[in-house]
């Protein structure tokens, strides 16, 4: 039995509450085991104890696919199950923050907590990879996200794949640009 | 948009309270969407409202990983994240039902809630298979599991890849056969 990687840890990034896990893999002869979600460890290293109510998987066969940018009204733990992708972040919340970007790239090994409010996005980089999330609250198709351009000039995300060569839906496509998103307010408790 | 597959369904088994999960998958220019575990809709189905805490995946990289078979103390709903399983279950709780099987192929859309105390494994039939499941009790390495070997002539699982072929741990081989087995008692509540 071999460790693959680091301990487990969680890094702050210049988002407010989005938060880097970086995972601990166990290699053996048959391959790796990991505990990708463990509430009780990941509550101790500053994890929010978010409560999923719904797993999402999305296969993305092309190299290139490109989702994104949703802010949807629930927190999202984001990963890949298999493969790589290229993950980006724009705060869409009312306030100082509003407008700021990060990115990173998603592998087995890592998974990104994104707090409501923040628009979520990812490339892949590989053909056939399975892209994984746990979100606290059930999605319906009447659901209201905030949404912004994966082309916006202002976030200006550094794509891997230029935009002209990726996969993207139609209705990603027509998402508006920053500066006509109306910014996330704060809920109301 | 195509829809690929079945509508969502849940189907009961010969062991009591092992439920096989139909998924439906939603197919595009980019690959497919699924909810993997959606609480409302499944629980309206006859899921139980489990509550993980906890999401494990393992990476299995050669054909014919078989691990297994692992009765621990916690519900577990279990898939493929990407590739192909044969899934197989033991039922080891005291009652009429000790010693019953059941098995079928893992696929992404299907996945199986197994009960605690029914033995849980599987084998890959393809390379590079990663297998996910969200548990409602948190592992530690003292957590005391029932166990039977995968090779027990009694259950006697089919295996699609002979035994003598499969890559299987230490630790499993030396599992007991199910006449050893002490039968798991319901909890008490
Ligand atoms: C989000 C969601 C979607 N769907 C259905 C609606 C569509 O038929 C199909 C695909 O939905 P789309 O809206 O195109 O999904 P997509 O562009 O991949 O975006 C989703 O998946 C992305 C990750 O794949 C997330 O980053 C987005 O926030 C999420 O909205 O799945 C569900 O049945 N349940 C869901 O939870
Ligand atoms: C189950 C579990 C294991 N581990 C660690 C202990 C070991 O270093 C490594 C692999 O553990 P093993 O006991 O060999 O795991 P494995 O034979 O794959 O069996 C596990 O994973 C199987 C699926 O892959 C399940 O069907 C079993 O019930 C589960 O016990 O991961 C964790 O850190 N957390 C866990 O939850």
């Amino acid at each position: 039995m071999t460790t693959l990687g680091q301990p487990l840890s969680i890094e702050t990034t210049p988002i407010d509450g989005l938060l880097v896990v970086r995972l601990q893999l166990h290699g053996d002869a048959r391959g790796w085991f990991k505990e990708h979600w463990q509430r009780e460890k990941m509550v101790a290293l500053g994890l929010p104890d978010f409560g999923p109510v719904q797993q999402n998987v999305s296969f993305n066969a092309p190299v290139g696919v490109t989702r994104g940018l949703h802010a949807e009204p629930w927190d999202k733990y984001v990963s890949v199950a298999n493969g790589r992708a290229f993950g980006a972040w724009v705060d869409l919340r009312e306030g100082d923050g509003f407008g700021t970007t990060f990115h990173l790239e998603l592998a087995p090994d890592v998974a990104v907590f994104v707090p409501r409010g923040v628009a979520n996005g990812f490339q892949t980089l590989e053909e056939n990879v399975n892209y994984m999330y746990l979100v606290n609250d059930h999605w319906s198709p009447e659901a209201r996200y905030a949404l912004v351009n994966v082309a916006d000039p202002t976030a200006d995300v550094p794509w891997p794949i230029p935009l002209a060569e990726a996969v993207v839906s139609d209705k990603d496509l027509g998402h508006p640009m920053l500066d006509a998103v109306t910014p996330v307010r704060a809920r109301e408790t």
